[in-house]
């Protein structure tokens, strides 16, 4: 299982608060001290920072805290490895290039029996069932779209037809960015707010830490940040709802959609259907 | 233009005693502080750092100066912008996952006119002709074994019948990696050297820095070394003849061979011929 955040703004905008208190849950307020990654997207390019040291002890994760990349998308997790070793092949996010952008993904969640056939054209580099889950999404995209881009309409569409389909195998929370948007999709946790004119002071949760945003900001700024456990206090973190897909652009929500995966259905009626994992007790 | 820095190694190796003498020519020794970027591969895996400062102000490359990374393959490059705006998603090396591996891609020269047809499994995300080579390239390689993956000698043919013909467009200095081995190819300049038991003092040429590699090594170490211009002054560096490819394994050749690249040899016979560019007085 996993940690992950997620940023969607109007403006470039650095993450250094919101990553400062995610990263302590690499060891210090959590035990998600199985590798880090980071992904900061620059219009249609990213650099993706990865290791496989805790976010803590990192000292890649040491240089993303200080050095404040300003960027208008950004997904970030921390890892306690579940399936999988714990090496660099398996640390997310995961990039891939589809239609001259990079796509980058990470997942919160544990699938099982989850083995479907790929085509080829984008093939799991490590042995997780998130990338196996990331390259299965991307196939899709080019099963129905070909080689001609799509919109983000378009490609919600189709991961709210696919992504409840694979929440039957399991736990299916995640990140997804091209860097023009980023779609976010949760089966058990994830949260979300939007910061904006006029902002407010914040206090994380995770460390000793507050801001007043009203002097750091200007009011043309607008900041999404999606996370599994709320970072700060004194915000209102609105819960997905089971089965809840949401694209955010220009730090706010565009469209949100339900969808229904038959499995959790089953389990709210028959409690003892309800498989416990490891992955359900972090 | 640009310069290149490739590592291929029997054990991992950290490359930070040649990287920061390479790191120089961003400024100090060299004017190649467009950009810069370093990739290293762990296994199959790779992390690839790039920043659109120059590697002697970036805080990501005195990261990489500080930090021992070890790996057997190592890609950087250094840039001095001809062709495509100085923006991330124009800096080297670039990656592309085939097969279930990542591939690292950097280009030293310039490309004139050269618009090959894609079939758009790959597709560059930035303006620059070395991107657009590495898509062309990697093209090839699914147009010749489709996703079923090849040995390195299969990869080695079709990059000897593949390179000359993108040199008729112009300087085509390469290295590309994928983790198992690093291939590199040179129509102008690159050098090369192994360092091997028993290992020898080396003193760089950009910065007042020495090493006794005997003192860091053991036996079963072995490092080839690939670069634009010599990195130390008392190393024996070997000159790639033009047109020729060379493939490094475990810290040495393991294949080398010469292409003919028709227009170097028109313009030997006729130097009125030779188109002098902007990248040739680099």
């Amino acid at each position: 299982m996993c940690q992950l955040l997620g940023m969607n703004c109007a403006t470039p905008t650095d993450i250094t608060f919101s990553f400062r208190g995610f990263s302590q849950r690499a060891g210090i307020t959590s035990d998600h001290s199985d590798g880090f990654g980071i992904a900061f997207f620059e219009d249609k390019a990213c650099r993706l920072f990865v290791d496989n040291q805790s976010a803590v002890e990192s000292p890649i994760a040491e240089l993303v805290r200080n050095y404040p990349i300003k960027s208008r998308n950004v997904i970030a997790h921390i890892r306690k490895a579940t399936q999988g070793k714990i090496t660099l092949e398996n640390s997310h996010p995961f990039v891939r290039e589809l239609w001259g952008r990079q796509w980058i993904f990470a997942h919160n969640g544990d699938l099982y029996d989850f083995q479907p056939r790929l085509s080829g054209r984008f093939t799991p580099v490590g042995n997780t069932d998130s990338e196996l889950a990331f390259c299965y999404l991307l196939d899709k995209f080019v099963e129905k779209f070909g080689y001609h881009e799509p919109s983000l309409k378009e490609i919600f569409a189709v991961l709210h037809e696919i992504s409840p389909k694979i929440a039957e195998y399991g736990t299916f929370n995640f990140c997804l960015s091209n860097g023009q948007a980023l779609f976010s999709y949760a089966t058990t946790k994830l949260h979300w707010l939007v910061r904006e004119y006029p902002f407010q002071h914040a206090k994380l949760i995770d460390l000793d830490v507050d801001i007043d945003f009203s002097e750091v900001t200007t009011p043309e700024d607008r900041v999404a940040v999606i996370t599994t456990e709320p970072l700060t206090h004194n915000e209102t973190w609105q819960a997905y709802r089971q089965g809840e897909m949401i694209l955010f652009q220009h730090g706010q929500p565009i469209q949100r959609a339900m969808t229904v995966v038959a499995r959790l259905q089953r389990e709210a009626q028959d409690p003892s259907l309800k498989r416990i994992t490891k992955a359900d007790q972090y």
